[in-house]
């Protein structure tokens, strides 16, 4: 099943696309955060696709796509998750899951136009794959008890200022990692049943360029130890976000100019959709 | 002004003290959260004191202590942001501003029964002045600015596990620091004009020895400072809170043991209020 929300920000309307028509869920849930996800969301909506009660949305194609949840209570971040990343950002890979957060108000749609931020010069682009949580998580006993606490998967752009992450940070990577609009979302939250998210190729372009390509597969801490090692950790609530980490082919890599305005970046996940920003003056 | 949140854990009424006595706020406000703090509160709460259109809460000393802001969007922390912490802590005092994140689920009344974590052998204690945003930060033009946008002060248990925060983290902290119920916050949220939060003592103690005894007057980066350098790399949200960081005299410095259960935390901070937490096992 996938789930979106469509129209004006800070008006978006959640629904469900099926058939090649966006269905308007409002009959069911408000919006599509954690109380919605904790619900048992994909058995409602079966009875209620079947059973016709749901208004089709007109039109559409022509609103804007907005993340495909409500601001989340927290984003967690996987650090340095392909071997291949680590390498490129000048790391061995980690021995540790390395962990830290993104500020939840970055959180935008998947074809929002991005600032680049007031004096930024190396803002840096990271296609990831994005567990959104179903239920909530606390001291889980194995990583077999993972997957019945995510509601689904998402494509995110956890867009980076390097400056600020790692030149002027003191080594804590936060605030080169929320400046406003630097966590584009979406299309569609995909529920599990729809997509093997434990391998699933996963892409980047820029201005037409390839610049990522590679799978979930060669994640170092797969999907289930995140939820389980973070679990140990903090309590992961409903609603919440975790970017798994990007793959190689990072401007930081030093192989590729850093974003600036009139830039586009495309990203894509098999079975995710796609996003398409482009980048102007913050 | 002090404004606090007095009942049971999710169902808080939102009060001022006023000579005395609690006043329900609740013909003013649902909460004390971002709407209330960007509405220019002290002036409609004065007024409706004047007026004497607020009920008292009886027997308002009976009741819990919540936080007294509702869960904000997010936890910015400042580390490294007193000399001598900094030397306790094997490093020299930072030359940028570091900053990294809790998960927001973390804030709970100032004397709630705090779990040690599971698994955790090193939980350690952080008396902090936070800060709480009145109103949207982003690119402010200079530190003046940066009172318009502050609400007020509380006081912080910036709560953390060592292990997690340092040796198993990869070098990012918020592993260690996003455990359940590790940011213990109030009694009250001061406004500006009854507290000189650049001058204030603060001080912690364990099992009523004292643990740490500074002055906010010793902070490496000021508050003004902080807030407009947070407002350059990220937006600042009304309700947002913001620890200033933690002077010398914690568990980190080898010189007292990390916190058991059984143990008693004490926290006060001059015109803010004070603290007492139990820990149990978690």
């Amino acid at each position: 099943m996938r789930f979106a929300r469509l129209g004006p920000v800070g008006a978006e309307i959640p629904v469900v696309w099926d058939e090649g028509q966006a269905f308007d869920l409002r009959l069911i849930t408000a919006d599509i955060g954690g109380e919605f996800l904790a619900s048992d969301p994909v058995a409602a909506v079966r009875t209620a696709l079947d059973a016709e009660t749901l208004p089709v949305v007109g039109d559409a194609g022509a609103l804007r796509v907005g993340a495909p949840i409500a601001r989340p209570s927290a984003v967690y971040c996987i650090g340095m998750n392909y071997a291949a990343h680590a390498a490129e950002s000048g790391s061995a890979p980690p021995e540790n899951m390395v962990m830290f957060m993104k500020a939840p108000n970055t959180v935008v749609g998947p074809d929002d136009d991005i600032p680049i931020p007031r004096g930024s010069v190396k803002t840096d682009w990271e296609v990831e794959l994005g567990i959104v949580i179903g239920a909530r998580a606390s001291y889980l006993e194995s990583t077999d008890d993972a997957s019945a606490h995510i509601a689904g998967y998402v494509i995110a752009n956890d867009l980076s200022e390097r400056d600020w992450q790692i030149a002027v940070s003191g080594g804590q990577w936060s605030k080169g990692k929320s400046a406003p609009s630097f966590c584009p979302l979406g299309p569609w939250l995909v529920t599990p049943d729809e997509v093997h998210a434990e391998d699933v190729r996963l892409r980047s372009w820029v201005n037409g360029e390839s610049r990522q390509d590679s799978r979930t597969s060669d994640l170092i801490f797969g999907i289930d130890r995140i939820v389980w090692e973070l679990s140990q950790h903090l309590a992961l609530e409903p609603g919440d976000l975790i970017l798994t980490g990007t793959p190689e082919g990072v401007a930081l890599s030093g192989r590729f100019p850093y974003l600036a305005p009139g830039d586009v970046v495309e990203l894509e996940i098999d079975g995710l959709g796609r996003q398409r920003q482009n980048y102007v003056a913050g």
